[in-house]
């Protein structure tokens, strides 16, 4: 069992958290979700969720996949350092990062984008190429993959990005299965946005 | 400001909770989403995600929604008398109900589904009609209306009913605007539904 670590802050965006979990949570044996946040206690989502965390930890040895969700909450924390210093302790230790939506920008303060393809929200694309210009933003992807890194478009676009990442794991078949499981119709082509403004 | 009540309950299915929430929550000013439990605390999906809730309260003039969830937690609330009738209570006062999944099978058991149409998850089907045969379970729908209970099928099928039941209260327009935000392609049509099966 993995840990799929998700990062969670004040005003995060509901479904972007909990679309990938649900998919990764649903595949028998294979993930254990934890919920982490700077200082641990109860989280609320933009949508008034109160979702209880842990603290930030030190990364150890184990293996983990880190999930970062979007959301309004990031238009402080792009500014906060000690937010941002901690996310990438945690992101230099993940063998995965999964980033769903304005995740990606946060990522990006990282530094740990620069030179790389990826994607965020459509209604934010400005946004994205003014805080970190050195990140090749891809205007019009579902999800962009780039070595180990997998960045999605806007709220339910994670959706789809983590059947891609199941399927490039363990294969089409068990992501086709999860997608009936959950009788979600899986937009497997990482390129079909119709989402993405003229251009 | 209505609120939107959402009953948890051990093993309830994430996203069945996450995608109305997220649909109904990002509709600005009209709905304050709370979450209740029969004892109150922490109650966790079977993705292990750990949400706070407040105990189930005798339900007050004010008018509410109530959102039903499904997941592996009804097989034995099903058999739950006080849970059934503390449910009842909750959804006798309700302005309008959403189940998700086999949360269709919960609210059956209060007896308010008899004689009514509904639908549930699919792979399933056996089920609901076994626990209820007095209602009209529909084989084939993303979601069914009857009179004020929406039904969906599994898991996903929820963010659908939502945008249904925001179109049928404030315009297509508003929830096309909505799935937009979300970038989700609603499937707009109560009726499509390839994870029906045969016959």
């Amino acid at each position: 069992m993995k840990d799929v670590i998700t990062v969670l802050y004040d005003d995060f965006e509901t479904l972007d958290v909990f679309g990938p979990v649900e998919v990764l949570g649903t595949l028998p044996d294979r993930f254990n979700t934890v919920f982490t946040s700077l200082n641990g206690g109860i989280i609320k989502s933009s949508q008034n969720v109160p979702v209880l965390t842990v603290p930030f930890e030190e990364p150890d040895a184990r293996t983990y996949i880190l999930l970062i969700p979007g959301g309004i909450g990031t238009r402080l924390l792009v500014k906060d350092g000690v937010f941002i210093d901690n996310l990438r302790r945690l992101a230099d230790h993940a063998e995965f990062i999964l980033t769903v939506c304005t995740g990606s920008i946060l990522l990006s303060k990282t530094g740990m984008l620069d030179g790389k393809q990826a994607t965020s929200n459509k209604r934010v694309f400005s946004w994205t190429g003014m805080e970190s210009p050195a990140v090749n933003w891809v205007k019009k992807a579902r999800w962009v993959k780039d070595g180990n890194i997998y960045t999605s478009s806007g709220v339910s676009a994670g959706i789809d990005m983590a059947l891609g990442f199941v399927a490039d794991q363990f294969g089409r078949d068990t992501a086709l299965q999860i997608a009936q499981t959950i009788e979600y119709e899986w937009h497997e082509d990482p390129t079909w946005d119709p989402f993405a403004g003229p251009g």
